[in-house]
């Protein structure tokens, strides 16, 4: 859930009770989480799937329902807990025919076999659009991991490459559909390295709204800025080519419409070493800093970056596919990246 | 979830793995049943509401958001646990104006109140069509309650009268909306009771498709029939005004497309005054028998009735309310109800 929908969720519900036991405040932690009897925790998330599919993003219904999947899961792999599976909430729109909605459990089931979890139960039914609503829960015994609780001079710090999200998103905004080939974007939520980190990190969360948007809210949430460096390798392959054949800024890969999955953490210096044994594709992008500031090291230059606007692209109205990636570029050039 | 919704499901999804330590079934409870480490049970349920909106079966936005909340914690209640929670998914359609979703609001979070639990995340968006997908979440010490386990003999009974939800669709059908105040709708979910029957009773579900279905289903599941007996009183009385100034059939309080979300159980003889004591409302309906059929004691008579093809109406295509009436109408002639 980005900032703008728990705004509009919370302006809209009011602030409703929330349970005793449940440890964090809204927006603290991507998934919700209860503390039951027994100490441990019970974490759940529920994500809803409509804008992306009545837009045309994804191709493919295996897509589709792949995502789906991997919505929640990352939420529940971001406070590294153990899933313990997910309930589907499926209403069809009209266009969804029978070959469609197979295609859809096809994506679904396969991903939930990736990530060894289950599915827990559904219901079903039919409307004038097709919203697929996964609910994934899971739990822990210890302490889940919170946005909140990084410290300067804490490395900022992400669990693998960024690109394929974003150059699907690219495809689509150019209208080229077949550049980059639909089954190269299964992102998949990184339970086992949430579980792994969850030791070691003082604070993290999912980059499901693009990288710069989870940098920009783990920074702001904690009252502090970051010193970032551009990490080339940072970018997978296929999408790096994709962009630079286009002769499209990399920069794109750092925001998506469509998430990576990734998680974005921040690690004590002391816990570094610890954190990097444990999941060995850890890449450092920055440190937190004091001064809630923005900073971007490329090749030997230090540049500012301003970050306060960032998400302006998703947020804005946009009537056809040019017009978004021109708005897309004016961000970047906004936020000040070279 | 209805017998035709998870043949959809399951046709849709085929048979995705379930987890280790789901100890139900499908279909065996109302609720997804999960095993945790400690012994205890984890008990989750989700409900997609969608067609209700779009037919315009409630009129005030405020039931609409009341129901929501109702529909998934009446299967945590069925099962005999206690709530933890909902998480709301709630994706809006272009006539969902911001009064409009605040009504829903409203509805939603008395709702939870009333029940005594939480909201504890949500997600939200727009679409062609409002999606409100409710997912409750529940645990318990003891094995929840299934709805396999009840045998010949057992009273079959129900936590309270049945009626308005029928008494709402019965204005909808007849285009006569001021004719059953909708505030005289609202319907609870049946936690207190739910938990305090979970010892006593052998089998069980909530009516949330009516209760002459639940009965087909329970019985049917259990590979046993029912003897049943017309109890006046079970009649919410001013749902039964509704029905008798207009002529209609007090049956058509057994059925209904909106439900009263009470529970119906199956009790062992043995165990039936402790299942009074602990809830005095509890009505008894009839006993369990072994022959797989179905009579129905009205007055002096006892007649057969053919539950095999109860939900018929539910299940046809309709075009227009007076059409669906005179279907539901025919519907209980076919049963044999007098």
């Amino acid at each position: 859930m980005t900032v703008g929908e728990l705004t509009q969720l919370r302006s809209w519900l009011g602030t409703p009770p929330r349970h005793p036991q449940q440890t964090h405040g809204v927006y603290e932690s991507d998934a919700e989480v209860v503390r039951l009897g027994d100490g441990s925790y019970l974490v759940a998330s529920v994500d809803a799937l409509e804008q992306e599919i009545s837009l045309g993003l994804y191709r493919e219904p295996y897509t589709i329902g792949w995502v789906a999947a991997v919505n929640g899961l990352s939420d529940i792999a971001a406070v590294g807990a153990e899933p313990i599976g997910v309930l589907l909430s499926a209403v069809w729109g009209p266009d969804m025919t029978a070959g469609r909605r197979a295609g859809v459990a096809g994506g679904f089931t396969d991903a939930l076999a990736e990530a060894g979890t289950f599915l827990l139960g559904g219901d079903t039914g039919d409307a004038e659009a097709t919203v697929l609503s996964a609910t994934a829960i899971g739990r822990t015994d210890a302490p889940p991991v919170r946005r909140i609780g990084a410290r300067a001079g804490d490395v900022l710090c992400l669990t693998g490459e960024v690109g394929p999200g974003a150059a699907m998103a690219g495809a689509y905004l150019l209208e080229a559909d077949d550049a980059f080939p639909e089954e190269w974007y299964r992102p998949m939520a990184r339970l086992r390295e949430g579980a792994a980190l969850r030791p070691h990190a003082s604070a993290g969360t999912d980059v499901s709204d693009g990288l710069l948007s989870a940098i920009w809210m783990l920074s702001s949430q904690n009252g502090l800025g970051a010193a970032l460096r551009w990490v080339p390798d940072l970018v997978e392959p296929r999408a790096a080519t994709f962009f630079r054949d286009r002769g499209l800024p990399l920069w794109l890969t750092w925001f998506s419409e469509l998430s990576d999955y990734e998680l974005l953490l921040t690690v004590p210096e002391a816990e570094w070493p610890a954190a990097k044994a444990a999941v060995p594709e850890l890449t450092e992008i920055g440190r937190m800093t004091d001064e809630p500031e923005f900073t971007l090291a490329v090749d030997d230059r230090t540049i500012p970056i301003d970050l306060s606007d960032v998400g302006r692209f998703t947020r804005a109205e946009h009537s056809e596919r040019a017009g978004m990636l021109a708005d897309l570029l004016t961000e970047i050039t906004t936020l000040g990246l070279p």
